[in-house]
């Protein structure tokens, strides 16, 4: 019998979002029944990081060589390191039937996207649509310029948003983390999923 | 500012699935923030039920009027009596912003299919999938006949199905219950439902 592919789950948004607060709550959560993906630097360890629990720390040679090798499902370099995801853990997982979340930058998911195309795509946006409303049809009291900020902000957030198939409103840590969950378990009750689950039992697979 | 329209959420499946046991737990959770439709029959009252709690109970001359005005958002009639969903209650509430449940027949859901194709459609499989499996890898009791049903089943609950955004399996009614409550509440988090609410708070409506 064929084991059904478990499902790679990307969690992205913009900096300082608090994509690292909700992917630690999730998985501090009792019943988390997915895999978290571990992350590659080259930056140093800072204190108190483990390597193989917050990232795995490697050179910038042994970092490039993976590149080259085609190791990596995505990766980036910011200030002068590099951030990546290395492939062979996330294939492992998803071909043992298990779903794999990953929480990283909006650039390494728009390579995903591209690479594998029918992963999930989550964006943990800042509570800015309600803050907007707030500001726009509130009591009147902000000037022109903190509101044409806040559409400016909107904008660019509406732009980014446009690759993801979901989008999460980080407004509490414990509503986003409702809200991951409740998608994670939707997605596994669409119906192509359950058709091939039939289709490959009818089958006798 | 425009009020963002309701989803409609359709609850279907076999008879004898136990859709009307599901959309029962459903209500009687304290946190459900969706309207119940109530349907009109023309078939007389059970004992207990009541008009306007369990159905809407009208004379055949009476539902043969709202079906020529256009009143029914679907209709269908089964042994000799029609049963269908008032169009008028539906269309307030999804305007009001509410979500509108249904709990129907698949005669039904599939008129609502062609009418409304942005309605959220979830079909409620007896747990078959499993019980497949059980006895198709188990323990070689099962006699060809018996085996033959249960693919004939599948076969036939596989097309049904094909209609449908999501299925759920009524493996228990709570596990039911919970994966329909995260189907609706991860629909709110699709992107193009937030993009479109993004877009008019821009446009300042």
């Amino acid at each position: 019998m064929i084991k059904e592919r478990g499902l790679l789950i990307v969690l992205s948004g913009p900096s300082g979002v608090g994509k690292g607060t909700v992917r630690k709550e999730l998985f501090s959560q009792p019943n988390t029944n997915y895999e978290y993906s571990i992350s590659m630097t080259t930056r140093n360890p800072r204190e108190g990081e483990v390597d193989g629990v917050d990232y795995f720390f490697k050179t910038r040679e042994e970092f490039e060589t993976l590149i080259e090798q085609g190791g990596l499902l995505e990766h980036a370099e910011f200030v002068g390191n590099y951030y990546g995801t290395p492939l062979a853990y996330v294939n492992e997982t998803l071909d043992a039937g298990r779903d794999v979340f990953l929480e990283i930058e909006v650039q390494g998911a728009a390579q995903i996207r591209k690479k594998a195309p029918d992963a999930l795509f989550i964006f943990l946006a800042p509570p800015s649509l309600t803050e907007l409303k707030d500001r726009l049809v509130g009591r009147g009291t902000e000037t022109a310029d903190v509101i044409a900020k806040r559409i400016a902000t909107a904008s660019e957030e509406l732009e980014m948003m446009s690759l993801y198939d979901y989008v999460v409103e980080n407004d509490e840590v414990t509503n986003a983390c409702d809200r991951i969950n409740a998608i994670i378990k939707a997605e596994h009750c669409r119906r192509e999923r359950v058709e091939k689950r039939y289709l490959s039992m009818l089958r006798g697979e």
